[in-house]
């Protein structure tokens, strides 16, 4: 086997690239396109467009005898190379300039024949039709979850003779002795107690009621918590964190992994079942990123492109908040203010088309029995009036206080779980967790029962039909319509009974909440949120409605709540303390009050429900910039550079750069002097990604960067099967290696896998715009020169601990690169 | 007056620097704050964060004698420094640097005092503020628009007696003598004959009506376009392409200034009232922006500085159309898809802020007096079913079909204007298109009244109290109410009346558009475009609803459309038409959507507008992928990036940068070998706004970037006043100059104003990379080195004309730097 001159070598790349520059580019031939898909070929940072237009017929031909050898280990398809490391971030340039190399060879190829054209054409649709399959899955998985949550709740309280998988409102809706005025008692469905003992009253059928309840309820969740232990442990938590973490740029293999879409699609069921102060809202986000990771998987386009497939993620989140939610605007706008990291145009209208199409997937299923899209419908009767402005800014600023406090416990008691024994016994966690739960939910009623049946009692408004308990008002004995729409009355004591109920509810809530967030069981926490900003809106807005009965007279209501006038409507007050609660949890502002109006479908509240929202941002950002996801992804140490955080310090690039003052220099490379064995040594002894490529070790001047990993791979592949290539032999990095002695050893030519564009920046640059640029443009690592030598290196992990030392935070809290 | 020692001053930078590193910064004197507030002591491009430290006590003090002198230059302030020239484009990276800075001295003064603090809280709240009055403001502006071309639109046909200032509805709502059925005709509305003649029927009032219609076109538009000629020639056109190139950092003075609002708004208001085929809300999308950078003009947050001002101009974007069209949403979306270029997630709810203030201001003048913020409110009886979706999908064809027309001709049309001696005679082409409009308008019913009543009525449902010649049916003679909403009739006579006069209206409608936009008049084409897009949806509606009626036993139609059943909605086909066409010329969709649901508060029909807008979408972008602004941008050759081009070409940054192959060497100074005569010499025969300084003119190695702009100022301020800088003496960009002989002239330190971070990349990178990098970071311009040598430089000027000539179109279109 022989050496390839490497001049001829150069010739052939420069000559290919200047063609493609001068002239029309002729298509490649077939060979071409399949030698160059693999990546190995391609350097691996910003690879070069040229190296696309090897050809290896021109290798071997001419004055270039027995180059084929050479190119034999540069031809042959390694596995895992183009791909990345768990835990390791992705290089955004480098997978963009991947995928306009595979369009562009798409590009040419489909002028060649009607068959390339027609396969050009289902590529360029493949996004389409990807979008168009996460709709249909994750819609018909919402709708699946809906309906077994819903039997499995009732499934604590009793069961429906009649068919056993009716729930409790099924049951009663297809008997025919119901009658309109007590829907929910009917004789097929039957307690527990009434089937065991025959008693659906007295102390004795309370008390096996009871136990039943918390039984199933443990039964449910340690089923859950062991399904997640033994076969998916990504399934737990709400997975937002993670999901933004790895729509920035990471790697977590196996998060979105079809066992994890499995699991956490049933354990979602059963922890939502059991009556643990959860939703299941954040999850179906993780589940329909789950679908759109294995549609991706299907689609070279996407599968083989971390860039692409990141893309299809952000619209697989909005699919997830649109079922949620039945929100598809809302869903792409929480995709685009809340998850995503990098969202282009084309993005929006296809995230917007899944999320339409989930949508109406989950709208054919129907699962909530009003075929309406949205969860929470509510018509209210009268607008809302500008003096009730400040109980809308109280609401506001109670839900920034509920975020701080919830944020700040929640996150206290995570680390402790992360650092003490507690930790280590998950699954006892969650059984004393819902016995709690269940023992102390069963007595009231407004925690009994499911918390989005919950929510959607305390949204409505008390008309007509309206039989809880919250809606008892003394009738006016001269109205001759009892059970109209009747306003302006006295609350009864029904209402007051419900207001102290309400009040030990929120509590519990709120305590309880605190430590369900981050078990090891799927747990979101719109729904909790937004139940103890109902429930305090709910309160506050009685409050209103009864100082409005009993004074008329007042100054504030004079003018808009005469006596007689139906002037607050509590549930509008439930309605944006719901939306005050989740935006001081969340930090969401736009995407919370769209998502709210699809929710409620109450366009005329957007300003009640803007003022409440940005109240309780603002105050909950001035006790501590983070929400929930952004601190549980520095809990978890995740290389998250937060779009939202400005970095406003006065550091240069030189104070972040390593090697630091008193460092051992950089690891580097040179172009023509070092041999096989140097650069295995330092391969060995360190364990850098890269390393730079300098002209020579006095010069420092830089002339690209090698990647570890590739350069692992090119010795040894030319160690197996290149003659001559032995430790002695020197690499060289140039284009044009001199002529050796005779006998000296076959030298290895390895400037194809050298990144000849390497971003660099000067040691002057100031950190500020060092974030930027690794922000906007998704970079990995930065080289640091001055005058054209090279200085140092940032990696991402440097610039996340630079900022968080500057934060004063523990820098070492980040924790991948 | 003495030179400074160079080394002294440099080690003043360096500690005070190494200080603000390595340990806490302790608060800026007010006098030091006082001093770097003027940017001339930052080098203009990205300015290096040390250099708001620099300390003048410290300089003066020690054994850095007679310094005072050499600060003086650079501590007086110069006017037009920190601001950019006429047709430039702003550098968005510096404009951040900038932003940081001021914010950091805030923060750090607001430590010292209570006065302070609240300064800097104040400036904190200074955006909002800004949001506040902006919504106020175009809101306000929205709301007198409207009540004044309500009433000019009807002083063409008559005038009210009872009070002139009344509009036809106006004036017959308040009279008591108007029946319900006939709300059009009262006594005190009189038409022109009526009032002149005494004659309201008949061929001499007919013919005197149709006269003074047309004299008063004439003179409103002869008055719109004199006024825009003599006062505000920036006034004409819809503004929404230039507002694209400004948000994406280009500076057209003047553009946004007072005269232009004052004179758009009093000129939009006649134009529309001339019954011109344009319509008034891209025109008020500019008005918006008028009323942001005015406003931004009152707080130096925004005023100094040209990124952060943008950001407020985005918000005010998405104000107008929200006023426009009652869409907040909507706005804020269009702010995002279509005009922003930089929009942070804080501009995201500001935007939503000012959109909701806008819209409410506008809602409380209720200019359309229906006292809700849509403009065309429409409420269907029936919903969709599945194959209407066929019909909906060919509406979109034909908007893609239109816009594709539009776009061309159009196009076209202007360019001639350009080229030809047409365009010399604005006012003349504009009474001879007004005329044409008014005496081919006048005969048609749909063409004479204003086009948004008439895109009211086509997209109005048929119901009982519709007197409108479109809902002429044939009523069931079984049928016991007449004129209840009664579906699935046969067409009367004035149905196939309707559509001939439609089928007119529509063909003078696509004909005359194509002339009117691009007048010198403000115009913009949201309406005509719906317009043209609700008659041919309409036509197919009332197509589609006659062939059902006739042919109930198809099986397309015998699912959902059995007789008797109220199955097809025109109406709705008139706003899927709409959305398509608008869609065709735009190239918007989901704002689209969003904006057309909030329009008609239809959140049903959301699939069927997507399915239009969508299909009008890929229809259109197969003939061409430009929407009608990025079409005039080109035109005018505005130096826009768009972020939707995709670069996919394979050249290198070496194939782009200047000088080109056998080019004369690139103009740069050395670091300590040019006198000044040199560096003023080198100035006056080039015209570049920028030289790079390299080591030598041997090494080339790049150590910084120098602005043309400072470099004229610091010598001229040197020359006047440091003695002993003569021609002879040399200019130094070291940081530490060497000790010159005694007798030789006094050197000249320039490294204070020299850019020690400049942006560079390698000659090997891909341009895709580079296109990039100027997208994302928003460069001017960029160096290219290779191996740390400085080889050439690239613009955006550059990087846009590669870009034009990689497309196959003139670089030479690309016009400005």
């Amino acid at each position: 086997m022989k050496f390839v001159s490497c001049h001829g070598l150069h010739v052939c790349f420069v000559k290919s690239m200047s063609l493609c520059v001068l002239f029309p580019v002729p298509p490649l031939s077939p060979v071409v396109s399949q030698l160059t898909r693999y990546p190995i070929r391609q350097p691996h940072w910003n690879r070069h467009s040229y190296t696309t237009l090897i050809n290896p017929n021109m290798v071997n031909a001419g004055d270039m005898n027995g180059s084929g050898n050479l190119m034999d280990f540069l031809d042959e398809p390694f596995p895992d190379v183009g791909t990345y490391e768990d835990f390791h971030t992705i290089d955004w340039l480098r997978e963009k300039s991947r995928d306009t190399d595979r369009h562009r060879k798409i590009t040419s190829k489909s002028k060649e024949s009607i068959w390339e054209f027609i396969k050009s054409l289902l590529d360029a649709w493949s996004g389409w039709v990807v979008m168009l399959l996460i709709g249909l899955l994750a819609g018909t998985l919402a709708g699946v979850i809906d309906l077994a949550v819903d039997w499995m709740t009732d499934l604590k309280e009793g069961v429906c003779l009649s068919a056993f998988w009716y729930s409790h409102e099924q049951c009663c809706w297809t008997s025919n002795e119901t009658t309109f005025d007590d829907r929910d008692k009917c004789p097929q469905w039957q307690k527990w107690s009434e089937l065991l003992v025959g008693q659906s009253e007295g102390a004795s059928a309370y008390i096996l009621n009871y136990f039943l309840y918390i039984m199933w309820a443990l039964c449910f969740a340690f089923l859950a918590v062991s399904l997640v232990r033994v076969f998916a442990p990504y399934a737990c938590g709400s997975g937002i964190p993670e999901i933004k973490t790895i729509l920035s740029g990471f790697i977590i293999r196996g998060y979105l992994g079809k066992w994890t879409l499995l699991i956490k699609t049933v354990t979602l069921v059963l922890v939502v079942s059991s009556g643990l102060s959860l939703g299941k809202e954040g999850p179906l986000v993780h589940v329909a990123c789950c679908c759109g990771n294995f549609f991706s998987s299907l689609f070279s386009k996407y599968s083989k492109n971390e860039g692409k497939r990141r893309e299809v993620l952000s619209a697989a989140a909005a699919a997830g908040v649109s079922v949620a939610f039945g929100a598809p605007i809302g869903g792409v706008l929480f995709s685009l203010e809340e998850v995503s990291y990098y969202f282009p145009l084309k993005t929006l209208w296809r995230s917007f088309f899944a999320a339409l199409v989930a949508a109406f997937t989950l709208r054919s299923i129907n699962p909530f029995g009003n075929s309406r899209l949205v969860l929470f419908y509510v018509e209210y009767h009268t607008p809302w009036y500008m003096a009730e402005l400040f109980p809308f800014i109280l609401l506001g600023v109670f839900g920034g206080l509920w975020g701080t406090l919830f944020i700040r416990c929640n996150i206290a008691w995570c680390r402790r779980r992360k650092t003490t024994r507690l930790g280590k016994y998950p699954v006892l966690e969650v059984i004393v967790i819902t016995a709690i739960t269940a023992i102390i939910a069963y007595p009231n009623p407004y925690t009994r029962r499911s918390t989005s049946e919950l929510i959607s009692e305390l949204f409505n408004d008390c008309g007509a039909l309206e039989s809880s308990q919250l809606c008892d008002y003394v009738n006016d004995p001269n109205m001759t319509r009892p059970v109209d729409d009747i306003p302006d009355r006295p609350a009864g004591p029904g209402v007051y009974t419900a207001m102290w109920q309400l009040a030990l509810a929120l509590v519990f809530k709120i305590v309880i909440t605190i430590f369900t967030f981050g078990m090891k069981i799927p747990s979101g926490l719109f729904i909790p949120s937004m139940a103890v900003g109902a429930m305090a809106g709910r309160m506050v807005g009685i409050g209103v409605e009864q100082l409005a009965y009993h004074h008329h007279d007042w100054i504030i209501f004079r003018n808009w709540c005469r006596p007689g006038a139906d002037c607050v409507t509590p549930g509008l007050y439930a309605m944006v303390g719901a939306a005050a609660c989740l935006g001081g949890v969340t930090r969401m502002t736009v995407s919370l009050v769209v998502i709210m109006f699809e929710l409620t479908g109450g366009l005329e509240y957007i300003v009640p429900l803007m003022a409440a929202a940005v109240t309780s941002k603002w105050v909950a950002d001035a006790f501590g910039k983070e929400g929930i996801y952004e601190a549980h992804i520095h809990l978890n140490g995740y290389p998250f550079l937060d779009v939202k955080d400005e970095f406003t310090h006065r550091t240069l690039a030189t104070d972040v750069m390593r090697p630091r003052r008193g460092e051992a220099p950089l690891s580097v490379l040179t172009q023509d002097s070092m041999t096989v064995e140097d650069v295995e040594t330092l391969i060995k002894e360190t364990d850098y990604n890269g390393f730079p490529v300098v002209v020579s070790k006095d010069s420092e001047r830089l002339i690209g960067f090698a990647q570890r990993r590739e350069l692992i791979l090119a010795i040894k592949n030319a160690r197996q099967r290149q003659d001559g290539v032995v430790s002695n032999s020197i690499v060289y990095f140039t284009e044009d290696p001199p002529e050796l002695p005779p006998n000296s050893p076959h030298p290895l030519k390895l400037r194809r896998i050298l990144n000849l564009s390497p971003f660099t920046v000067t040691d002057h640059t100031p950190m500020e715009t060092v974030v930027d640029i690794f922000r906007k443009l998704g970079l990995r690592q930065c080289l640091v020169t001055r005058s054209g030598r090279l200085l140092g290196i940032i990696t991402k992990k440097d610039v996340l601990r630079h900022m968080a030392q500057m934060a004063n935070q523990d820098p070492e809290s980040i924790m991948f690169n």
